[in-house]
Protein backbone atom coordinates (compact mmCIF):
# COMPACT_ATOMS: atom_id res chain seq x y z
CA UNK A 1 0.00 0.00 0.00
CA UNK A 2 2.16 2.87 -1.31
CA UNK A 3 0.54 5.66 1.00
CA UNK A 4 0.99 4.10 4.12
CA UNK A 5 4.90 2.31 2.86
CA UNK A 6 6.10 5.84 2.43
CA UNK A 7 4.29 7.42 5.65
CA UNK A 8 6.34 4.18 7.50
CA UNK A 9 9.40 4.88 5.75
CA UNK A 10 8.97 8.82 6.69
CA UNK A 11 8.63 7.88 10.18
CA UNK A 12 11.12 5.43 10.19
CA UNK A 13 13.82 7.99 9.62
CA UNK A 14 13.01 9.88 12.65
CA UNK A 15 15.43 9.06 15.81
CA UNK A 16 15.03 6.39 17.68
CA UNK A 17 11.89 5.03 15.55
CA UNK A 18 12.39 1.54 13.93
CA UNK A 19 10.41 -0.42 11.35
CA UNK A 20 8.23 -1.94 13.99
CA UNK A 21 7.47 1.44 15.96
CA UNK A 22 7.24 3.31 12.67
CA UNK A 23 4.17 0.61 11.47
CA UNK A 24 2.76 1.24 15.02
CA UNK A 25 2.53 4.69 14.88
CA UNK A 26 1.42 4.67 10.93
CA UNK A 27 -1.57 2.59 11.90
CA UNK A 28 -2.37 4.77 15.16
CA UNK A 29 -2.50 7.47 12.43
CA UNK A 30 -5.07 5.74 10.08
CA UNK A 31 -7.94 4.64 12.70
CA UNK A 32 -6.97 7.92 15.12
CA UNK A 33 -8.28 11.50 15.52
CA UNK A 34 -8.34 13.06 12.12
CA UNK A 35 -7.96 16.37 13.84
CA UNK A 36 -4.83 15.02 15.61
CA UNK A 37 -2.92 14.34 12.73
CA UNK A 38 -4.05 17.47 10.90
CA UNK A 39 -2.36 19.64 14.53
CA UNK A 40 0.70 17.03 14.35
CA UNK A 41 1.21 17.55 10.44
CA UNK A 42 1.52 21.32 10.24
CA UNK A 43 3.03 21.28 13.84
CA UNK A 44 6.06 19.39 12.12
CA UNK A 45 6.00 21.22 8.57
CA UNK A 46 5.83 24.00 10.33
CA UNK A 47 8.59 23.91 13.14
CA UNK A 48 11.12 25.15 11.36
CA UNK A 49 9.65 29.05 10.83
CA UNK A 50 8.91 29.21 14.42
CA UNK A 51 12.11 28.15 15.96
CA UNK A 52 14.97 30.12 15.48
CA UNK A 53 18.55 30.33 17.36
CA UNK A 54 18.87 33.19 20.08
CA UNK A 55 21.57 35.78 18.37
CA UNK A 56 23.35 36.07 21.92
CA UNK A 57 22.97 32.44 23.36
CA UNK A 58 22.34 30.33 19.91
CA UNK A 59 19.80 27.92 22.15
CA UNK A 60 16.28 27.56 20.12
CA UNK A 61 13.81 30.24 20.69
CA UNK A 62 10.76 31.32 19.50
CA UNK A 63 11.75 35.34 20.35
CA UNK A 64 14.99 36.64 19.87
CA UNK A 65 16.70 37.01 22.61
CA UNK A 66 15.76 33.92 24.23
CA UNK A 67 14.00 33.79 27.60
CA UNK A 68 17.20 32.71 29.11
CA UNK A 69 19.11 35.86 27.96
CA UNK A 70 16.21 38.27 28.46
CA UNK A 71 15.43 37.08 31.70
CA UNK A 72 17.15 39.78 34.55
CA UNK A 73 16.31 37.62 37.29
CA UNK A 74 19.07 34.97 36.40
CA UNK A 75 22.62 35.43 37.55
CA UNK A 76 24.52 37.39 34.93
CA UNK A 77 27.73 36.42 36.28
CA UNK A 78 27.99 32.65 35.41
CA UNK A 79 28.18 30.91 31.92
CA UNK A 80 27.19 27.31 31.26
CA UNK A 81 28.98 26.72 27.68
CA UNK A 82 26.93 23.83 26.26
CA UNK A 83 27.07 21.97 22.79
CA UNK A 84 23.95 21.75 21.53
CA UNK A 85 21.00 24.15 21.71
CA UNK A 86 18.52 21.15 23.18
CA UNK A 87 21.53 21.17 25.80
CA UNK A 88 20.17 24.35 27.45
CA UNK A 89 16.54 22.90 28.28
CA UNK A 90 18.44 19.97 29.49
CA UNK A 91 20.21 22.23 32.70
CA UNK A 92 17.73 24.50 33.27
CA UNK A 93 15.29 22.09 33.37
CA UNK A 94 17.46 20.49 36.02
CA UNK A 95 16.47 23.43 38.73
CA UNK A 96 20.52 23.77 39.88
CA UNK A 97 21.56 26.57 37.30
CA UNK A 98 20.36 29.89 37.14
CA UNK A 99 22.98 31.56 35.04
CA UNK A 100 23.32 32.28 31.62
CA UNK A 101 23.95 30.27 28.50
CA UNK A 102 26.51 29.62 25.37
CA UNK A 103 25.98 27.07 22.28
CA UNK A 104 29.12 26.05 20.86
CA UNK A 105 26.50 24.03 17.96
CA UNK A 106 28.78 21.08 18.67
CA UNK A 107 32.60 19.84 19.83
CA UNK A 108 35.52 19.74 18.37
CA UNK A 109 36.36 16.29 16.13
CA UNK A 110 38.51 16.46 13.80
CA UNK A 111 37.16 12.88 12.60
CA UNK A 112 33.86 14.64 10.93
CA UNK A 113 35.92 17.46 10.10
CA UNK A 114 35.10 20.00 12.88
CA UNK A 115 37.13 22.12 14.04
CA UNK A 116 37.20 25.61 15.97
CA UNK A 117 36.58 27.83 12.93
CA UNK A 118 33.31 25.81 12.82
CA UNK A 119 32.02 26.22 16.89
CA UNK A 120 31.05 29.96 18.89
CA UNK A 121 34.58 30.14 20.25
CA UNK A 122 34.93 33.95 18.83
CA UNK A 123 31.53 35.21 20.31
CA UNK A 124 32.39 33.24 23.66
CA UNK A 125 35.30 34.84 23.64
CA UNK A 126 33.77 37.90 22.92
CA UNK A 127 30.97 37.28 25.66
CA UNK A 128 33.52 36.90 28.53
CA UNK A 129 35.61 39.92 27.47
CA UNK A 130 32.88 42.31 27.32
CA UNK A 131 32.61 41.77 31.11
CA UNK A 132 30.00 41.04 33.84
CA UNK A 133 30.94 37.28 33.96
CA UNK A 134 33.01 36.03 36.73
CA UNK A 135 32.39 31.79 35.86
CA UNK A 136 32.52 29.79 33.12
CA UNK A 137 31.19 26.30 33.33
CA UNK A 138 31.88 23.73 30.87
CA UNK A 139 29.17 21.62 29.90
CA UNK A 140 30.29 20.13 26.97
CA UNK A 141 29.39 16.03 27.00
CA UNK A 142 32.14 14.07 28.91
CA UNK A 143 33.10 12.07 26.03
CA UNK A 144 36.47 12.84 24.11
CA UNK A 145 35.26 14.92 22.00
CA UNK A 146 33.39 17.15 24.55
CA UNK A 147 36.78 17.06 26.77
CA UNK A 148 38.79 18.49 24.34
CA UNK A 149 36.22 21.21 23.22
CA UNK A 150 36.34 22.01 27.05
CA UNK A 151 40.43 21.92 27.17
CA UNK A 152 40.56 24.34 23.83
CA UNK A 153 37.86 26.65 26.03
CA UNK A 154 40.58 26.65 29.24
CA UNK A 155 42.91 27.69 26.87
CA UNK A 156 41.18 30.49 25.01
CA UNK A 157 40.27 32.01 28.32
CA UNK A 158 43.08 31.07 30.01
CA UNK A 159 44.39 35.29 29.86
CA UNK A 160 40.36 36.17 31.09
CA UNK A 161 40.45 37.34 34.95
CA UNK A 162 37.63 34.53 35.63
CA UNK A 163 36.36 30.86 36.90
CA UNK A 164 37.08 28.33 34.36
CA UNK A 165 35.14 24.96 35.64
CA UNK A 166 34.11 21.79 34.27
CA UNK A 167 30.86 19.63 35.44
CA UNK A 168 31.20 16.39 37.12
CA UNK A 169 31.79 13.07 35.52
CA UNK A 170 31.91 9.92 37.27
CA UNK A 171 29.14 7.17 38.60
CA UNK A 172 25.35 8.42 37.71
CA UNK A 173 23.19 8.43 40.91
CA UNK A 174 21.79 4.95 41.67
CA UNK A 175 24.24 3.31 39.68
CA UNK A 176 25.81 0.62 40.68
CA UNK A 177 30.03 0.25 41.21
CA UNK A 178 29.57 -3.52 39.49
CA UNK A 179 28.20 -2.43 36.64
CA UNK A 180 30.12 0.87 35.91
CA UNK A 181 32.12 0.66 32.66
CA UNK A 182 36.23 1.05 32.91
CA UNK A 183 36.05 4.74 31.82
CA UNK A 184 33.63 5.82 33.86
CA UNK A 185 35.03 4.32 36.76
CA UNK A 186 38.71 5.67 35.80
CA UNK A 187 37.46 8.98 35.71
CA UNK A 188 35.06 8.94 38.99
CA UNK A 189 38.54 7.73 40.56
CA UNK A 190 40.30 10.99 39.14
CA UNK A 191 37.43 13.08 40.20
CA UNK A 192 37.01 12.31 43.47
CA UNK A 193 36.22 14.77 46.27
CA UNK A 194 38.41 15.07 49.52
CA UNK A 195 36.15 15.03 52.91
CA UNK B 1 9.18 27.52 24.06
CA UNK B 2 5.47 27.70 22.92
CA UNK B 3 5.68 25.89 19.46
CA UNK B 4 8.82 23.18 20.54
CA UNK B 5 6.26 22.29 23.69
CA UNK B 6 3.36 22.11 21.34
CA UNK B 7 4.88 20.05 18.90
CA UNK B 8 6.57 17.71 21.78
CA UNK B 9 3.48 17.51 23.54
CA UNK B 10 1.80 15.96 20.12
CA UNK B 11 4.23 13.86 19.17
CA UNK B 12 4.29 12.80 22.97
CA UNK B 13 0.77 11.41 22.30
CA UNK B 14 2.08 8.86 19.69
CA UNK B 15 2.20 5.03 21.22
CA UNK B 16 5.52 3.93 22.35
CA UNK B 17 6.40 7.83 22.68
CA UNK B 18 7.67 8.83 25.89
CA UNK B 19 8.78 12.57 26.43
CA UNK B 20 11.99 11.96 26.09
CA UNK B 21 12.04 10.57 22.82
CA UNK B 22 9.60 13.44 21.70
CA UNK B 23 11.55 15.81 22.71
CA UNK B 24 14.54 13.94 20.91
CA UNK B 25 12.28 13.93 17.84
CA UNK B 26 11.47 17.40 18.20
CA UNK B 27 15.23 18.23 18.62
CA UNK B 28 15.79 16.81 15.06
CA UNK B 29 13.27 17.81 13.67
CA UNK B 30 14.00 21.66 14.22
CA UNK B 31 18.12 21.13 13.03
CA UNK B 32 17.12 18.66 10.26
CA UNK B 33 15.98 18.82 6.05
CA UNK B 34 12.98 21.09 5.84
CA UNK B 35 11.76 19.31 3.08
CA UNK B 36 11.83 16.16 5.08
CA UNK B 37 9.60 17.70 7.61
CA UNK B 38 7.22 18.62 5.20
CA UNK B 39 6.68 15.23 3.16
CA UNK B 40 6.48 13.84 6.87
CA UNK B 41 3.45 16.66 8.43
CA UNK B 42 1.89 15.77 4.92
CA UNK B 43 1.78 12.12 5.04
CA UNK B 44 0.55 12.46 8.13
CA UNK B 45 -2.28 15.04 7.30
CA UNK B 46 -3.52 13.12 4.83
CA UNK B 47 -3.00 9.02 5.55
CA UNK B 48 -6.63 8.80 6.86
CA UNK B 49 -7.82 10.55 3.05
CA UNK B 50 -5.80 8.33 1.42
CA UNK B 51 -5.94 5.21 2.94
CA UNK B 52 -9.59 3.03 3.51
CA UNK B 53 -10.85 -0.03 3.91
CA UNK B 54 -11.37 -2.81 1.51
CA UNK B 55 -15.10 -3.52 1.15
CA UNK B 56 -14.69 -6.95 0.76
CA UNK B 57 -12.43 -8.29 3.43
CA UNK B 58 -12.10 -4.85 5.80
CA UNK B 59 -7.63 -4.09 5.68
CA UNK B 60 -6.55 -0.93 4.79
CA UNK B 61 -6.02 -0.23 1.35
CA UNK B 62 -5.68 2.11 -1.25
CA UNK B 63 -7.39 0.53 -3.88
CA UNK B 64 -10.78 -1.35 -3.86
CA UNK B 65 -10.54 -4.21 -3.52
CA UNK B 66 -7.24 -4.59 -1.88
CA UNK B 67 -4.23 -6.36 -3.30
CA UNK B 68 -5.12 -9.49 -1.62
CA UNK B 69 -9.21 -9.53 -2.23
CA UNK B 70 -8.26 -8.96 -6.26
CA UNK B 71 -4.88 -10.63 -6.30
CA UNK B 72 -5.91 -14.42 -8.47
CA UNK B 73 -2.63 -15.55 -7.87
CA UNK B 74 -4.07 -16.37 -4.10
CA UNK B 75 -5.50 -19.50 -2.74
CA UNK B 76 -9.10 -18.56 -2.86
CA UNK B 77 -10.31 -22.01 -0.71
CA UNK B 78 -8.72 -20.34 2.39
CA UNK B 79 -9.76 -17.41 4.27
CA UNK B 80 -7.62 -16.00 7.32
CA UNK B 81 -9.59 -14.39 9.86
CA UNK B 82 -8.16 -11.58 12.21
CA UNK B 83 -9.07 -9.38 14.60
CA UNK B 84 -7.09 -5.80 13.05
CA UNK B 85 -6.37 -4.49 9.70
CA UNK B 86 -2.64 -4.73 10.65
CA UNK B 87 -2.92 -7.97 11.07
CA UNK B 88 -3.47 -8.64 7.43
CA UNK B 89 0.32 -7.16 6.88
CA UNK B 90 1.85 -9.37 9.74
CA UNK B 91 0.28 -12.33 8.17
CA UNK B 92 1.50 -11.69 4.42
CA UNK B 93 4.39 -10.74 5.19
CA UNK B 94 5.30 -14.51 7.09
CA UNK B 95 5.47 -15.64 3.89
CA UNK B 96 3.66 -18.44 4.58
CA UNK B 97 0.22 -17.79 3.94
CA UNK B 98 -1.04 -17.54 0.03
CA UNK B 99 -5.29 -17.46 0.67
CA UNK B 100 -7.47 -14.48 1.80
CA UNK B 101 -8.49 -12.62 4.70
CA UNK B 102 -11.13 -11.45 6.81
CA UNK B 103 -10.87 -8.61 8.93
CA UNK B 104 -13.41 -8.56 12.11
CA UNK B 105 -12.10 -5.23 13.62
CA UNK B 106 -11.66 -6.28 16.91
CA UNK B 107 -12.38 -9.18 19.19
CA UNK B 108 -15.51 -9.99 21.29
CA UNK B 109 -15.07 -8.50 24.60
CA UNK B 110 -17.85 -7.59 27.01
CA UNK B 111 -15.88 -5.80 29.83
CA UNK B 112 -15.36 -3.24 26.85
CA UNK B 113 -18.97 -3.28 25.56
CA UNK B 114 -18.19 -5.07 22.44
CA UNK B 115 -20.24 -7.96 21.30
CA UNK B 116 -20.74 -9.77 17.90
CA UNK B 117 -23.04 -7.04 16.73
CA UNK B 118 -19.94 -4.45 16.24
CA UNK B 119 -17.83 -7.07 14.56
CA UNK B 120 -18.16 -8.09 10.77
CA UNK B 121 -19.18 -11.83 11.70
CA UNK B 122 -22.41 -11.38 9.26
CA UNK B 123 -19.90 -10.40 6.02
CA UNK B 124 -17.88 -13.78 7.54
CA UNK B 125 -20.60 -15.91 7.28
CA UNK B 126 -22.21 -14.36 3.60
CA UNK B 127 -18.05 -15.05 2.35
CA UNK B 128 -18.58 -19.17 3.43
CA UNK B 129 -21.95 -19.35 2.09
CA UNK B 130 -21.13 -17.83 -1.17
CA UNK B 131 -18.74 -20.91 -1.48
CA UNK B 132 -15.48 -21.45 -2.69
CA UNK B 133 -14.09 -21.49 0.71
CA UNK B 134 -12.75 -24.64 2.00
CA UNK B 135 -10.73 -23.77 5.20
CA UNK B 136 -11.22 -20.64 7.56
CA UNK B 137 -8.23 -20.14 9.55
CA UNK B 138 -9.13 -18.38 12.44
CA UNK B 139 -5.63 -16.04 13.73
CA UNK B 140 -7.19 -14.21 16.33
CA UNK B 141 -5.21 -12.97 19.10
CA UNK B 142 -3.97 -15.90 21.55
CA UNK B 143 -5.69 -13.94 24.64
CA UNK B 144 -8.69 -14.49 26.64
CA UNK B 145 -11.12 -12.14 24.04
CA UNK B 146 -9.57 -13.68 21.00
CA UNK B 147 -10.01 -17.20 22.43
CA UNK B 148 -13.93 -16.33 22.71
CA UNK B 149 -13.84 -15.17 19.16
CA UNK B 150 -12.56 -18.00 17.91
CA UNK B 151 -15.17 -20.34 19.61
CA UNK B 152 -17.99 -17.86 18.02
CA UNK B 153 -16.33 -18.40 14.72
CA UNK B 154 -16.53 -22.16 15.35
CA UNK B 155 -20.22 -22.26 16.23
CA UNK B 156 -21.83 -19.77 13.66
CA UNK B 157 -19.91 -21.74 10.76
CA UNK B 158 -20.13 -25.15 12.42
CA UNK B 159 -23.05 -25.87 10.06
CA UNK B 160 -20.89 -24.97 6.50
CA UNK B 161 -19.15 -27.84 4.98
CA UNK B 162 -16.00 -26.54 5.38
CA UNK B 163 -12.77 -27.29 8.05
CA UNK B 164 -12.59 -24.78 10.55
CA UNK B 165 -8.82 -24.16 12.06
CA UNK B 166 -6.80 -21.91 15.03
CA UNK B 167 -3.34 -20.82 14.77
CA UNK B 168 -1.15 -22.57 17.35
CA UNK B 169 0.01 -20.80 20.57
CA UNK B 170 2.48 -22.19 22.80
CA UNK B 171 6.39 -21.37 23.55
CA UNK B 172 7.49 -18.82 20.85
CA UNK B 173 10.77 -20.56 18.76
CA UNK B 174 14.00 -19.45 20.56
CA UNK B 175 11.93 -19.03 23.80
CA UNK B 176 13.15 -20.89 26.93
CA UNK B 177 11.07 -22.67 29.12
CA UNK B 178 12.80 -21.42 32.04
CA UNK B 179 11.03 -17.82 30.93
CA UNK B 180 7.59 -19.42 29.89
CA UNK B 181 4.72 -17.87 31.75
CA UNK B 182 2.71 -20.58 33.10
CA UNK B 183 -0.51 -19.51 30.82
CA UNK B 184 1.58 -20.48 27.57
CA UNK B 185 2.99 -23.46 28.74
CA UNK B 186 -0.18 -24.71 29.48
CA UNK B 187 -0.71 -24.34 26.10
CA UNK B 188 1.85 -25.36 24.49
CA UNK B 189 1.31 -28.55 26.82
CA UNK B 190 -2.93 -29.30 25.92
CA UNK B 191 -1.52 -28.21 22.15
CA UNK B 192 1.04 -30.82 21.82
CA UNK B 193 1.62 -32.53 18.32
CA UNK B 194 2.38 -36.20 18.82
CA UNK B 195 4.99 -37.72 16.13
Amino acid sequence: MQSLDELVKLLSRLPGIGGKSASRIAYHLISGDEAYNRHLGQAIETIKDKVHRCSLCGSYTDTDPCIYCSDMNRDRSQLCVVEQPQDVLTIAASGVYNGLFHVLGGAINPMDGIGPDQLSFRSLKERVRDGGIKEVIIATNPTEEGDTTALYIRQILKDDDITISRIAAGLPIGGDLEYADRLTLARSLRGRIRY
